[in-house]
């Protein structure tokens, strides 16, 4: 079983080197731009309403994976599916932006960590009643997420 | 340009009918299994403290796609990115789950809304620093998105 995923647009951003893209979107001030393929530009509609999207996307540069990674934030190997690293099974990437206004197909973002060129593959809205969880434990990232 | 994805597990739920499942995953209190697939075994190292994960997965019974629809919540027409309607250009879900336990490539979770059989395609840590956004507005969801 596969599922064949085509871009939808593209997320342009001042980050054209991995090692200098910011590891969040939470520690990015970066504004970016999600340029939205004209075919799909009535799917936006509402949109400007958000304050704030998930962009998912595609790890287009990270080929490869292995299971047990030492992530940016540490110097211990932890599951690949413990970590946000990019380099996975499957290469899919989340952020969760700004939005700051949409012009047509596209949409300028404050917060952007993808790397210049990724492809698009989804854009959801943000709803903290949905997506806001209490009583967390965040394990090895404890000490590690703060900005 | 096209992305395959391979299903890394299958999500088990009570849930066989998408009539009956639950629109989003905070409305439910529902116990489902995440069986991850032996070979992916080690990427689950330390997973088990966290308290919260994201699920990402395929929207495997929601072929093709409107751009614009009426949601679950609403009784208006809005753009496919602005809803988390599941039949999107690529049908990819998210949902943010408790984490109970883990047994082996079983990870045992609180609050799950996938049809059972749900093909998963990455699991993600959920860290509040990097997720919680604050002064948020959230468009047409407004006076609908709580529980």
């Amino acid at each position: 079983m596969e599922f064949v995923m085509r871009p939808i647009g593209v997320i342009r951003s001042p980050f054209t080197e991995k090692d200098k893209t910011p590891i969040q979107a939470s520690r990015s001030q970066a504004i970016g731009y999600v340029e939205v393929e004209p075919e799909f530009s009535d799917g936006l509609k509402d949109i400007e309403a958000l304050s704030h999207i998930y962009l998912l996307y595609a790890f287009h540069e990270s080929q490869g994976y292995e299971l047990q990674v030492k992530p940016f934030l540490d110097n211990q190997k932890h599951g690949i599916f413990a970590t946000r690293y990019p380099y996975r099974p499957n290469p899919i990437g989340i952020s969760i932006v700004k939005l700051l206004s949409r012009e047509g197909c596209v949409l300028t973002v404050e917060g952007i960590d993808t790397l210049d060129g990724t492809p698009l593959l989804d854009i959801k809205p943000y709803v903290p009643d949905f997506d806001q969880q209490t009583n967390t434990r965040v394990g090895w990232y404890e000490t590690r997420s703060k900005k």
